[in-house]
């Protein structure tokens, strides 16, 4: 199974590289496209309601501003829909994150926090993995090497002091 | 020619009337319509698509919460879209607002105050003066009536101290 | 498999109980528990940790103020976690929605919006949904009844005004 | 017809020139002004009340901080007003926006977002061509143009990665 | 000398009505008037440009929402202008707050807290004692009232435990 | 008659020149200090309550973060005093306009827009102009040079395009 | 040695009361008072400066709005001092935490949650319990307590469903 | 007795250092670690709940976004536990604050302001010297010293204008 990536704005694309990354980290295989909830709405439509039968387990949308993407796409599946607020020119990224989580009831839009793309996959990859065992295994091996890396981190702290 | 009035969810009618009452008070036509951008994006897009030929010269999108009807509707149309962020339960409204007026460049909403059905009709009825003497005459009207609402509140101001 | 409801007070039950709603109108078995981040650690931590194991397969946190339980649940397993930030009694959950959402890079806990605990019981379900047809098929026909409920209030619109 | 452009502060013009670039692109006649609510309220009156007879279709009016010049021309005409909420250096726009769109009933004033000239002067050609046939034509071709630049930038997505 | 008292609205009563309590209270003549920046603009002018001359020391004005008055009214007098935000329907006075202090250099407001009435007229009165003894001493005589109300609380406190 | 000035910190200093250069506009004797409110309190009770005696018309005073300085002053005189909120480096500056601001009944501290302290002087001039005719001319020829100013910018404007 | 408990104005009781009953049910002995940093400056002084030396361990400051008792408490003494930023009626109690909590370096104010005064006393008890026995005991007791009170909502929670 | 300083990410350092800054200059012994609350929850537990045995008087946490780490470490002790908001990458740091400030009743966090480190050593030294004769006097001593360097910062300040 795939995860779709989706942003609003090719603007997105330096936030949106982190989902892509940990879809690579991963090995799950992924696609990303650029298609805007406003100024390509067919084409996300088409985009949304052919996933699931196109093989994708999970949608992650990233968009800035009035956020509406995550939203559109979640409007066209049944498929679990993953919203990263991408920070914009103003107001700290908050617009981009209530416009993201604030979903009426009904429709619901996974939101990360504000530019969490690696989140995001990450987040895709723990769905599929609730029947996927070798992801599940995956995940554990990330987790402990996430905490390696805290953990060593303690060993030079004293020297950057 | 017409104004649509579309909302969210029927719980925004106790809001949305005030853009009815605005239309009856200037004799002009509209339509009101129920319609959700997340769970009817069908219906969104057909009514916002076809709202030119039909007649309309604006559009009103009342909408809570993550408020994207403004922005879908005005995907579907280069009419003006005119949104109005429906105080939803938590956020007094900011969620709403920011979901409504930020959008990306190109697809612009003019947004109105938070609940401000009755500006968005007025702004409607603005746009279709600009080629319509009567409304130019009646928006005069109702400019002068509302100063002398505001006058007439001085005469018994002393008396309510 | 299961949906794990759990609430860091019993003063959530008022907003959690959406969540037992849906599973209830989906026929989806559900655990519910309240516990909490920082009062009974040690049983979060063995709810959390032991959840893949006893057969779920996504765990729902909600909490309000300093809302960590989503985090705290989160740090313990790699079943997805869905948070819904409970409106507090001050700030009208902005404290909660941002104690939930802006998890740091490696945990991510999927949030939903403000006392949105039916929705996060959707996203649950849609992520069962990735490998189980009778899910899939109820979240389709979940979809129409919505639409439906939307459509339907347009009949006795004009009535109301 | 025309569109009027005012802004509060020459430091506004970075900003607000993007709405002189639309109409440049849209072929529509404008002029620009700088005039300050506070610090030439004769002027903004004259230019705001004068407007329509001059052939104005409709007014942009740009300002940061507290925001009043949207309002102070707004409250001169009935020509559709158009608010840009231009980010100053502190609050990151929040000011700017609130004191634009937050307009008492009665007096609209069309809000876009922060910073957004483009989407104003758009948002005005709009509005002129509820009756002229050629700038709806033009704002067809505009969205066409829109749509396929965010598809071509699908092109070389995958080599950005 | 007088102190101006003007508000946007007569629903902004219920708060000014604490400048007039103050002006009361120290036996300073007031004049209070509904009139609004958007509304009666000719009249908010002629008010604010004639104050000086009619007597006036101060002007206060309470507004709410995009909060115009205060700016509006100092453009037209270089008397000191005090801006009461009013607490509107939304958004808990922060748009108010916003719209009245961050005036732009050149046109200061002297801005008090969100429904701030009654601090106002004291502002107003402590500007005139600058060289009014009498009000000096009266100040004097109430900053000593305030201080003994607040100790005398101290009496029963234990009791109210 | 004099104006005090007073920061929180010498930090402070780069914004409250700006109050400087007002008051040398304007040949208005000043008087500059930087004191804490909470690092040299017994200082601060000093300056404030002499200053009446002292010949001080209006005291100014500027500080960021949680910014006690303004409340902390008025506690100690019934001259005017002037807030500053001085923009810190986290929160874009609205810790300091609130804490400033939202002062309790009863010591009111005129508040001026983030960073505002060429305006705050202008306000403890406009005072001082009450009584003081000198300044009132100096005042309105102000008025009409930042009037001219605006108006200039319109000469080049076109160029700038 | 004791826990002293200091509020701004006798409305804010009905918060503050909250440590009272933590002192009482830790068996510690608390002073409790209404003054006012800016209505009662010097007996905020004289007790604050003597605190230590009256046998007080910490000192509690309950204040709303712009918040300046913390500080100004903490400007007298070296013990440490506890804020509780209580909600004022407008701004959600955004205005009491910012101005509690945001102190300049050199002078702490340990700011706990809106309306916190119960959490205010257990810090409190926390900091002596640092080198007492039997306060540490009795917080071991307290937390056990909360725990059980936690787990035993279980027992009924399928009852309310 | 010892303060421990702890961060949720090497990242952390730049602002925790000034903790370590205030220990060295008051001769307290201290330990730092960098542990995360999501991705090492055990040893956040091991090193929370070991802290009073291990001779520590007070624990120091610094976290950025959705800030969990002093509460879990709270959850752990009955010892004081001191929260520093870091500044993160959006929001402005006001993500950190609330979610380190809003806890919950029963587990306090003394919450200093963003990136306030340098407050949080020296809030617990203020705990410390509680009973702590030499670091009551050297807070004594640092406060003078901090009085002095303001008072100094006027010496020069004319020169600077």
């Amino acid at each position: 199974m795939k995860i779709g990536i989706v942003m609003g704005s090719i603007s997105d694309l330096g936030v949106m590289k982190g989902a892509v990354e940990i879809c690579n980290r991963f090995g799950v295989e992924y696609e990303i496209k650029v298609l805007s909830a406003h100024r390509t709405p067919a084409q996300v439509e088409e985009w949304a309601s052919s996933a699931r039968e196109r093989g994708f387990a999970a949608l992650i949308a990233g968009a800035g501003g009035a956020a509406h993407l995550g939203g559109v796409v979640a409007a066209f599946t049944t498929l679990p829909v993953i919203g990263v607020p991408v920070k914009s020119r103003s107001l700290e990224g908050l617009d981009s994150l209530l416009s993201m989580v604030q979903m009426p009831p009904g429709i619901p839009v996974a939101t990360v926090g504000i530019d969490g793309a690696r989140n995001a996959a990450l987040l895709a990859i723990e769905m599929m993995a609730i029947t996927d065992k070798r992801l599940k295994e995956e995940l554990d091996a990330f987790r402990k090497e996430q905490a390696e890396k805290v953990l060593a981190a303690n060993n030079d702290l004293l020297s950057q002091l």
